[in-house]
């Protein structure tokens, strides 16, 4: 990325002397840099621009610049370019809008041998190389910019040099035709000027080359931070499976954040205030917070919105306690929060010697301050020398113990509230904002990345239809425990073959081929003997017509738990596995989790423990608890299934029937996609396939029951 | 309460020349209403306070003061009150911390027909009285602050002024061990300077006149909004049944915000935010909201905002859709969010053009605009006067349509952004603030407060026990169906009681005394003759011990949907009435909704379409509806029955069985509180009660199955 970056020479098309125009700017900031690059501009009626020599044409340049910068009307564009090629200029960034064409521009560009960023690009900064090549004053700093919204990432910058921290980098990279935000993610991992990094994407094609840069960066010790949209897109993909129907690709945007150790966040606002917060502190090492406040009032509020941010507010220590009611012979009993009731306005030294106590606890992962704290100085100037002394004093305790100490400071502007900030003592204006950032940093930090281990993956298979015994003979062969079954064609006994099975009663009988089995009628429950199973087997030939049915033994066991297991190809991300309560709560309260495939079974034990119905599998009620290990094993094995066959589009196992001993898949679901064994790449699955589908809505297929432990 | 707020005359005691002291500043601020009152300063040792004459003691006072403000060290406090009493004074503000006895002090207040404010109050302010007895300065402006914290209502002020709304009066009001919020906030419904109220409340004592006094703050337009703590409490009271356990003190908070017509918030912050939309802004009708930028991705990040705040974001209708793409030639299709794409640029005119289009269009609720709009004069200073002729037309816009609109700006304090404030426009910092702010505008403007309907309550009942019987007993005198059903004593038979009562098998079997039948083995489900009736029994005796035992008939409909109901009398806001998910989704989802009881059918509808299950009992997955209608009566029954009886501590139905046709209560348990009916107070169960439910868990009793649609 140096041409873009750290260009030896740069060339402006379109240098202008009119500050409303971006040629203006493109100009100006391009001759910042004239003492560490030659700078040339591109003018064809102007004698001189901002005082500086002009060329009227490219042809006139005295060399090929390394990096052209385009700023003309976009019609006129192309033609430029196919100049620019012939003279030897190598990359190319285009500021120009509605250039025509711009598909094959790039295409064009890059079959040269040369890159691209733009057209549509609002430019681009290196503080460390002086170079600035966009519109308006950038503040030089620590956080690298890259955003496919020029605006967006404009904000970014904009609130990053109000909070006084400033930007490295800035690359505005538009639709990414040609360079893509992977290879400017992969150059900040060695940028000196670089600390975190903000990106704004709007499309994650390629996601695993996105995924490798942010581990790289999150190795180097610098934290990505990503926003985009989508989060709340209520329109799911075209979805043929719950699996498909109940992740979103905001999920899987998630997922790839926790593989790679970044984070995602919401809007311009957060990211500058946590980016602030990397920038200034010690990374929380887990979610205890004690909260110290000279108000009852500020602290029981700090400490509700802790616990509604996730974090945790447990009591003080008896020790610590001691200690600090000793600090505090006037006060009551000490909680968390720690009131400091009135001790400030006495002695101002309270507040370090307090907060040191807490910090210095191993319960205790950060300490926030909230209230007066910030103001003595401003309201009362004699106050001032002795709150900033306080200031050092924080800012020693944080540093001594490496903990984060953040401060809600009800002045907005102090100078104690600006020493904080650069004493390791992040300082924010409302308790809201200081105690998300802290719920953030607790995240971050608790995701750490995880590089795949080298797993086993099962060897590749190829389901042969798209019916129930082919996706059962799929997952048997991935690993997966099914009940006992036998296929019954037209013309075979169902004794004989029940018999021949070793199926005991009571029996499922099952049509084998349509997807929404229940909808149709194609599923009889618990027939207890053979009459009963042939009889079923009559009604339902009668019903749907002869074909493959399938006979399986009934899991009956009591005090089951249903689960389902899932996986899909991600289109950006590849091969994802998912797992969910079973039966309508998967729906109703959207209890999944996914993690991009395969994931090893400590892993598989992380997604199953974040569902909100973990508890079931767990001691409950008295009852004892559920064959977890064996749960574990079908969602590994679902992962190791989908990560090795990319022929296999979606599948779900819904229901696994969880009881004390085992973990049954008692139906099954595997949609194929013939296309992909060819091109090597996940995509939509064929027509065909789709139409032998066409009754599957988005809800559900054979788990119809509202709230049930019966055998599909 | 005018003696607080407007006395004719008011007397510091402990006024003082130390800017360090609290009595500096009353006596400052008490001077300032000189003009208005007979100020009277009292120190023993100065011979002029801050210029003024002072006093050496209250008997040196010419007059009794209306208003006596004391500001002296607590344990002189009780002796000063008593001269004072004596004196005739008979409204006290007692800034003064750690006096001894505080109970009894306001005893003696109180019963010499005086009245207090504090001890430990911060002080109070009044800006249209000139009235100003607290530490520091006060912007007037037309936010009511009444506060148990001190420093956190003062927070709210500094942040009010610094937003440019100010305040109309300050009560600091401390642990109301007198004067108490209710009586504040009724003063405020005709205070003419106050148009939105704050409130900051730990003890929500008397609940009832809260609600009523905020129920005329809403009549007469003037939003309250309540910060409270506890929100995150996860330790629920003692609870001895669902009920209990799933609901909290917040959730009653809540209720009564939704029964009054006020809005809970969780920080300073938001209170400021949303009040200062309150004094710029007019209601939104619903939560339909156009969202316009210059910037694709910021309109995007606010739109995916605006969902993730439950706002709605639909396409654009497509006669507003063609108008905008006329205004906008080169934007591709218009949906919403509406890109301008540029169009700014060259004419600054867009924005309220596509704006004014959008506030005209019926499905349009609100507009937001984010993005670039209120820099552009800031940074190119020859577009300011076309930018600020655009805010003028902006707020015309708003204005014309009586919609809100609502500015994310870039620009942090230019003159546009403070032009916007006074033109109807309010104008944030950040989207996420915006948004945040007209959602919560949504939820106060969909929640106008119910008054009470003139409804028909169940008389008085007198549950004879703590056994199932009885329980039954109870919900069917309220109302509720139960399946038909025999109580079989010691030797009585079984046979006959089942036929005398006409039950049909299966039956189920119940032991009538434990709260906890499944766990005891004291039910027997399923029971297909009275054979097996009789088994059931002997074996029962044989375990659990003669004693009255229950024959019902089992309730084996299909698909049928299990809800708890239930009530609590709540020690602040009275008898409320809560509906939940049956089974273990109560617990595992928390999908509970309270309301504070009675209720009507359209409020027993609104829980429950509230609840995440409410698709169950809709038409769901092919099947027919559920019967709603009957569930309502049951909800309404109940509510009724814990309204008008608070000898009934506790009630809860769970499950009831709602099928196609009808909703039957299936199991039932009633804690009384005998005390109750004595004093008239809802208070906690006698400890004989409690010790008959000693077996009593917190987490379930006859329902424990985890994802059951089996009979108890």
């Amino acid at each position: 990325m140096d041409p873009f970056f750290d260009p030896s020479s740069v060339a402006v098309l379109g240098a202008s002397n009119d500050p409303a125009k971006w040629g203006f700017w493109l100009a100006a900031g391009a001759l910042t840099g004239a003492d560490r690059r030659r700078v040339h501009l591109i003018n064809a009626r102007a004698t001189s621009i901002q005082g500086a020599p002009v060329h009227a044409s490219l042809s006139e340049l005295p060399e090929a610049p390394e990096l052209l910068v385009i700023s003309v009307p976009g019609p006129g564009v192309p033609a430029l370019v196919a100049e620019a090629l012939d003279l030897g200029v190598r990359a190319f960034l285009i500021v120009s809008t509605r250039v025509p064409q711009a598909t094959e521009l790039a295409e064009t560009i890059t079959a040269a041998g040369a890159r691209l960023i733009g057209p549509g690009s609002l430019g681009l900064v290196d503080a460390g190389a002086d170079l600035l090549l966009a519109w308006g004053h950038f503040t030089p700093g620590s956080l690298a910019v890259v955003t496919q919204s020029g605006q967006l990432g404009s904000e970014i910058a904009t609130l990053s040099a109000r909070s006084g921290l400033g930007i490295s980098r800035f690359a505005s990279i538009g639709g990414q035709s040609d360079v893509r935000a992977a290879e400017i993610l992969d150059s900040l991992v060695t940028d000196p000027n670089t600390s975190q990094v903000a990106l704004y994407l709007e499309s994650f094609t390629g996601g695993a080359a996105l995924v490798s840069a942010m581990q790289r960066l999150r190795a180097a010790g610098k934290p990505t931070m990503i926003l985009t949209t989508g989060a709340s897109n209520a329109g799911r993909r075209l979805a043929r499976s719950h699996t498909g129907a109940l992740t979103s690709a905001i999920d899987a945007v998630d997922a790839a954040c926790r593989k790679a150790g970044a984070i995602r966040l919401s809007s311009p606002s957060e990211i500058v205030e946590l980016a602030g917060f990397f920038a200034s502190s010690w990374l929380p090492a887990g979610p205890r917070v004690a909260i110290v406040s000279d108000s009852g009032g500020q602290g029981a509020i700090a400490a509700d919105m802790a616990e509604v941010h996730g974090l945790r507010v447990d009591p003080v220590a008896a020790d610590v306690r001691a200690r600090i009611e000793a600090l505090l012979p006037e006060a009551g009993h000490i909680d968390n929060p720690v009131d400091l009731d009135g001790a400030g306005e006495k002695d101002l030294g309270i507040y370090a010697r307090v907060v040191a106590e807490l910090l210095a606890d191993d319960s205790v992962d950060a300490v926030v301050l909230s209230g007066y704290f910030g103001c003595y100085g401003e309201n009362a100037p004699e106050l001032l020398t002795a709150e900033l002394a306080e200031v050092e004093e924080l800012g020693r305790a944080a540093r001594e113990h490496r903990k984060p100490l953040l401060v809600h400071s009800m002045s907005a502007d102090s100078q104690a509230v600006a020493d904080m900030w650069s004493r390791a003592v992040p300082c924010y204006r409302s308790i809201d904002t200081t105690v998300r950032v802290l719920s953030r940093a607790v995240f971050y930090s608790s995701h750490a990345g995880r590089i795949a281990e080298a797993l086993e993956l099962s060897g590749a298979v190829t389901p042969w239809g798209p019916g129930y015994a082919a996706a059962r003979d799929t997952i048997v062969a991935a690993g997966v425990e099914v009940p006992r079954a036998a296929a019954v064609g037209p013309g075979e006994d169902l004794a004989e073959a029940v018999a021949a099975a070793g199926i005991d009663p009571p029996f499922v009988l099952k049509a084998g081929w349509p997807a929404h089995k229940t909808e149709v009628g194609g599923i009889a429950l618990g027939l207890p003997d053979v009459t009963a199973l042939e009889a079923a087997h009559t009604d339902m030939v009668g019903r749907l017509g002869e074909g493959e049915y399938i006979v399986e033994e009934m899991d009956s066991r009591d005090h089951v738990v249903e689960i389902l297991v899932g996986g899909r190809q991600d289109e950006n991300f590849g091969p994802i596995v998912m797992v969910g309560a079973g039966g309508t709560e998967t729906e109703l309260y959207g209890d999944t989790r996914l993690e991009l495939a395969p994931v090893s079974r400590a892993e598989a034990h992380d997604m199953l423990s974040n569902l909100k119905c973990f508890p079931l599998l767990q001691k409950w009620r008295g009852r004892p608890a559920r064959d977890l290990e064996a749960l574990i094993d079908v969602v590994v094995s679902v992962s190791r299934l989908i990560a090795a066959n990319n022929a296999i589009a979606e599948v779900e196992i819904n229901p696994v029937r969880v009881g004390e001993t085992g973990a049954i898949a008692v139906d099954a679901l595997v949609l194929t996609d013939p296309a992909a064994t060819e091109d090597e790449g996940a995509g939509a699955p064929s027509a065909a396939e789709v139409a032998a589908h066409d009754n599957f809505d988005t809800v559900g297929h054979d788990n119809s029951e509202p709230v049930s432990t019966s055998h599909p």
